[in-house]
């Protein structure tokens, strides 16, 4: 296997000028995410030969390194005025050394977001323009809300399924691409939405142990309290680069890692980081995030799981049949064999929801226990199924027995270990030091549970950043339950964050839907 | 006269929880422009008990004040262990005292982007919503990236004259709203893109000079290389507040000050703080902006001028029609009386681009100057003429020579002498230190220049932060021109800016059409 960079498609920034001029670098120790952010003194005398003003975007040299940054004023003494202070993120991505000499300029002006700007007003996007846009944010030559004008444009239901195929392209000619000794590599993505839905987790390891070849890359949560990389860290590292990752797969057949640090969509990356605190994932998003880093993996036969139901991600077979043929479209034009699959989206998978609790739950199914959310089992069972039989492992109709048998002998056990090993070790997740339950206030039977609110709880008790932190959902749709049981289970790192989940949660009196016993 | 508040439509946020934990409160002396940011230690218990990471959004509370900010992380020794640091806009806003205590907490969920989201997904707004988001903007809840998907998101043709109209009312009922003893109460505005169109400090002083009262607020360039406001601030203060404008009216029967300082639409002071580094401003958003500020302004007759030109803001005659019809939609609405006006938009007017360079101008048509240039003349007096009518101080057709009277008398003149003392004391425009000309290529006739491109070199040379910076215009369309005489000339206040205007405009070979002669 191999990878390459096909990064070359982008033009490369000049040089600066020659006379531009030139500052003493320093790491100011200021984490502002991963937003480039230089400090300067309001009285230095770049920022008055330049006019740089606050908010100035400003363009940094270090040898052939540029770097394009968001302008913060100083007044002494936090810097002297020949130093320029740089954020995390700049310090990370620039990679001089302290007292090293940087140079500074205004940057070109970015023709590209004209076009975005076009698109805002209902014009499309072409091929090159949609290039030279991913391109410029992969560059860091847009801003936050640069892209977050970009993502509103083309979250709308007129972008086309064209302009999906353009994005999709683009995603993957900014990444590295990957390439592998076998013929088949399988995938699989849920798109989400159910909460505890962690298959993947289960999935590879059975396809793995049945010979197919799975590099599985996983993103961290966009709006949820734990995507399946979050889960995975907490049972072993998934911050892998591609040789690391192509070394694991060599290996043990399949891999979970998480794909942001492989780079294979770097432009996806970017845009999560806006996306995720706007709540905004539309489908032409989502499907070029998706499937630019399937076809950047090397994956020739993708299976995509859309759960269903009226608080999922999708809530309407109209809006599945909308995404299942834009994603056709896009997998048609890429070259990818691709089958997609409906599942129950009404209630949350397994009991856990946040990255440890939804780990527990994959080792109680990996390792047959009796008390092992059989929802969880039979769902990745039959993703596992299809995909044994598109990787042509199993003859039609087979996949499920081969899978079962797998699973219940604990080759997939097992095989799970092996890839945690491989990738640097397994790990025992966290448990949560605070807790909190919510009790049933009238005895019936469970008709219904609102996942979104569920998933808000979840992410205001910390999930995922507090990976401890999270739900224990006790009582499954279709449960008979008495008042005064304890039906959720809230999970904190910290007293303020079990508080403010618990306060969210209490006010949502509709959240569990008890119906009479027929 | 007399201003009140209708801020009482938005409800007032509740108090912190009496145990949110406390800091020190500390002036970092860092300018992020009008974002409020907070500063916190990594270790800092307060970031482990809630849970806080870098870009958590925080509601800090002082008293009865609340500021929602943007937490950037930070290490020692920049801040003590229970230290919060305040960026410039953040202290200001929150107006404690070095070492005070605040207390911080996780902000409420907002719930109004939820129905930016939906906006962003093709429903549409209803007046509740659309009130319930601008409350939320003009209460600091919104992030930057939220307010840029915001301004995305009714940008595009897809938003109603219903939600134009609703967007103004709520941008209206946010602000303070002036009332005035005259009945008639009359106003104008350009909507823009023709460089040196600075008309305003024209027909301000002429209606007042005939009795007319017309308290004129006026913007900072949002995409221009000057607003009115840039342009007047060279000659007088125009950073008034509503009781020292409500003064100078009452005194002179008009001003010419800058909206912001005002107040009366603080929901487009935000709004365009976020335009202005996108680029982006729609009709509904320009509707909206200018009519809200006119209607809080007291306003019953107003005047709109559309220069119409292939490279103006407004380019052809269906799309000024487009934004007539929806200017007069929403002043029916609001009970205004507009007309609207076509102007041509072919080329600059006047000389200069830049506010010094346009104040020089308007100095040489107000004083009567011979060299005074005359489109900028003639324009100023159809405005005058058509709101002296409007405004009953003229009988229909009389108003021109009643406009023209009153400039060439020298009243006018005086009248903005006194107008600009009442409003603090007038100033003598700044001239740049630094300048550079372009030269004609081939003889001929000039057929053509590029505006936008022009405003864009004018920018590039520092307009309008820096005041005097510009251009100088040399050669109207339809002028004679030989070549190596100069047609532009550029003003800067630094080398690093005319070298940048400079390198720009080289490359800019079409700038400047010039025809044969015939």
């Amino acid at each position: 296997m191999s990878a390459e960079s096909n990064s070359a498609v982008c033009s490369l920034p000049l040089a600066p000028a020659g006379d531009a001029p030139q500052l003493r670098v320093h790491r100011m120790g200021i984490d502002t995410y991963q937003e480039a952010v230089i400090f300067l003194r309001r009285d230095c005398h770049v920022c008055q030969s330049e006019g740089f003003a606050a908010q100035s975007r400003i363009a940094l040299w270090h040898g052939k390194t540029r770097v394009i940054a968001t302008l913060n004023v100083v007044d002494a003494p936090l810097l002297a005025i020949d130093q320029a202070g740089l954020s995390e993120a700049a310090w990370r991505a620039l990679g001089a050394d302290e007292d090293a000499l940087i140079t500074v300029q205004h940057p070109a002006p970015i023709h590209s977001f004209s076009l975005v700007r076009g698109k805002i007003f209902g014009q499309s996007l072409d091929d090159n323009g949609v290039q030279e846009i991913i391109c410029d944010i992969v560059a860091g030559n847009y801003s936050d809300i640069e892209i977050a004008c970009f993502i509103a444009a083309v979250a709308g239901r007129r972008t086309s399924a064209h302009e999906a195929i353009a994005l999709t392209r683009a995603m993957v000619t900014v990444g590295q691409h990957l390439h592998w000794p076998a013929e088949i590599i399988v995938d699989k993505h849920c798109v989400g939405g159910l909460p505890g839905n962690r298959t993947t987790l289960i999935v590879v390891p059975i396809l793995a142990a049945c010979g197919l070849t799975i590099p599985k890359t996983s993103s961290r949560a966009i709006t949820s309290p734990a995507g399946t990389a979050d889960t995975m860290e907490t049972l072993a590292p998934v911050t892998l680069n591609s040789e690391q990752m192509q070394q694991v797969v060599a290996q043990e057949g399949g891999c979970i890692v998480w794909g942001g640090a492989v780079s294979l969509s770097p432009a996806d990356d970017i845009l999560i980081r806006v996306e995720r605190p706007l709540g905004l994932d539309s489908d032409v998003q989502l499907v070029a995030s998706v499937l630019s880093k399937k076809i950047a993996a090397g994956s020739t036969h993708v299976l995509i799981d859309i759960p269903v139901g009226p608080s999922a991600k999708v809530r309407t077979q109209e809006a599945a049949r909308d995404l299942t043929d834009l994603l056709q479209a896009v997998a048609n034009a890429m070259g990818l064999q691709l089958r997609v699959v409906q599942s129950d989206g009404s209630g949350p998978v397994g009991r856990g929801i946040g990255p440890a609790l939804e780990a527990y739950d994959v080792l109680r199914v990996l390792q047959n226990e009796a008390q092992a959310p059989q929802d969880l089992r039979q769902r990745a069972l039959r993703l596992a199924a299809d995909l044994l039989e598109m990787g042509q492992k199993a003859e039609p109709g087979q996949g499920w027995a081969m899978a079962e048998q797998c699973l219940a002998s604990g080759a997939a056990w097992r095989k799970f270990q092996a890839i945690c090993a491989a990738q640097g070790g397994m790990r025992v997740p966290p448990v949560a030091p605070y807790r909190q339950a919510l009790f049933v206030a009238r005895p019936g039977k469970v008709v219904a549970v609102d996942n979104r609110r569920l998933a808000r709880i979840a992410k205001l008790a910390g999930a995922p950043q507090a990976p401890s932190a999270g739900l224990e959902f006790l009582s499954p749709i279709g449960s008979m339950v008495q008042a005064g049981q304890p039906w959720l289970v809230i999970h904190a790192e910290s007293v303020g964050q079990l508080q403010y989940a618990l306060t969210y949660a209490q006010e949502q009196t509709d959240l569990l839907s008890v119906g009479d016993v027929a």
